[in-house]
């Protein structure tokens, strides 16, 4: 039975026992730990569902997404998470996390979120007829609002970053927070992602990450370690993970500053200066012997435009992982790497436009 | 070796021994006649290029779009076509039509649309490295035209319609012109929805589809048929196409003025008055005891919102089958219901706001 753990103190709880976005008794990312089994049937994320602690409930058509392979100097293994049902991976987590709620009971979602996230949660929050408020600073992109307003998503705006965490704690006493940077089903979510690669056939040699808070990249670790574990696979991607030049805790911390021109404001899905999972995505990094590219705007504007040409809309901080490659491509030859693109181009086209002319 | 074949008059050419929108003695619309073979292998709309008269050269993801199964009162199989690369099932046929311009060695490619289409020809002009031009006129969706110039394409502005139509016809002796309505390249892009459909082990009783050229119509149908005539399945879905009632010509043909209230400026896709295949959309429904529902904007509306709680962000004209499939759903109870919802609501956030609130 699956069941919560936080790998630091060592607390546990089964999993339907109750909910803990963190440790309760230590403050720690919790883990969720439960028996794999490798076994196929259905599509989406359901597919692996032997992979998952509980399946989803409903499918809006999450997952499953095209692995489209170009031979380049490299393999090219692009994997486009931006044709999930709101137009990002983080749909994997959202819908895990929402059918947990579901099944939990609670009729209310909240979440402090400015981004994808906050779409995808407002979109699962409705499928399972659960009411979603989403805090943001009054600043925030004015794309993402319209549309988690269309979703039918409530918004409460704050002053500051600070003050939408004080306030979703707050409501978080009668509410499910989501906590996405902290739950692990979002974690848990993003490793079907290397199930579904491997079950193309593939097995790539490195695996070009963007970090932010670390889901994304955990997740692809956590999907290839357990394939490596039940004997499925032979070898685990080295990590290559981006960040951008303005914001780039996990560099910081294995190398100081980083001396370089330029910002990364573009890439606002990696902006996330305080990760709750920092120590555990330095040591899948250093595990795997994987290093960090930091990128900055005008590398991700051309990336952007480059990729349009392989035909894939996506959002600026999808592209840092092309610009990554591309910095490091002479080292990469002949070599199968893993691109996930995760996030739609089309929720932000005016946003876009302004960037390309820019 | 597939043909050109004109089903009026009988004249037919090799596949790639000339280009013809439409048949170079009668005008009309020509038809593509070749051998298909039921064998799968690879992913996406490649996956049966057996029931194709060739495959895609490349592959930017289109295809393979989530079925999701929803038990109501029938059983609803809901095609994501809006999860396509572009947005829209346009991709499949573009997928086509870009892999004969680029083998024909055309450089230019020319269209007037104001809608998907142009979006998605765009895409993949850029894919294949030729340089799209889109005419339309002046006044069509401002939003549309955004992501057409985000993505590279050039936009003609005329004063009309038929000023977009004479101008690409000039232009199209220089250039390879779509012409998706006459295209049959489409109908066999759209028929491989069918070919999924029946791999996922569905075959269902009636599929709705909104109908404005017909191109979507004709290749549902036309995958049916041939899994018919390849002993694959034992029975056709019986098909319910809709119409907005501001344009309804397959009503009019068969029934004549409808006498109904309201309009249906909303669903702008099945906006064609005078749709070229206009017969063949008449002959199949008839063929297999089809028939037609009309449906206007308030209507589309509310279809729009419940969609939503589905979890489906769609464009208006999506929405039309679901309201189709309201109006007779006790007549369907107990019945598979194949429903495709064909293009993206993220191409038109501000305007479904607007829309959502009037």
């Amino acid at each position: 039975m699956a069941k919560w753990v936080c790998p630091r103190c060592g607390f546990s709880a089964d999993l339907f026992s109750g909910y803990y976005w963190k440790c309760p008794r230590c403050g720690s990312p919790l883990d969720i730990v439960f028996e794999p089994v490798y076994r196929v049937s259905g599509s989406g994320l359901s597919r692996h569902s032997g992979l998952l602690p509980f399946p989803p409930l409903k499918s809006i058509g999450e997952g499953g997404t095209p692995l489209v392979v170009i031979d380049s100097s490299s393999r090219l293994l692009f994997k486009l998470e931006y044709l999930n049902p709101s137009g990002s991976f983080k749909d994997r987590g959202s819908s895990l996390a929402l059918t947990y709620a579901y099944r939990s009971g609670f009729k209310r979602v909240v979440e402090d979120t400015s981004g994808n996230t906050g779409i995808s949660i407002t979109l699962y929050s409705r499928v399972y007829g659960l009411e979603p408020v989403i805090y943001m600073p009054r600043d925030a992109p004015p794309g993402k609002k319209k549309l988690i307003r269309l979703l039918g998503g409530r918004i409460v705006e704050t002053n500051s970053r600070g003050e939408a965490m004080k306030k979703v704690l707050e409501a978080s006493r009668n509410a499910f927070y989501v906590a996405h940077t902290w739950n692990p089903l979002y974690i848990l979510g993003a490793s079907t992602i290397s199930y579904e690669v491997y079950e193309e056939g593939e097995i790539p040699d490195y695996a070009i990450v963007p970090v932010g808070s670390g889901g994304l990249f955990l997740g692809i670790m956590r999907g290839f370690e357990t394939l490596y574990k039940l004997g499925l696979i032979k070898k685990i991607p080295v990590p290559i993970i981006v960040e951008g030049v303005s914001s780039y805790p996990v560099y910081k911390a294995l190398h100081g500053e980083h001396g370089l021109k330029g910002t990364s404001r573009l890439a606002d899905g990696i902006m996330v200066p305080e990760p709750p999972r920092l120590d555990d995505i330095i040591i899948a990094l250093e595990k795997y012997h994987g290093r960090i590219i930091l990128v900055n705007d005008e590398e991700i504007k051309t990336a952007l435009r480059e990729l349009i040409d392989y035909g894939f809309i996506v959002e600026p901080t999808s592209a840092t992982v092309w610009t990554a490659y591309k910095k490091i491509r002479d080292e990469l030859r002949g070599k199968d790497i893993l691109l996930p693109l995760t996030g739609s181009g089309l929720k932000m086209i005016e946003e876009l436009l302004k960037i390309m002319r820019e």
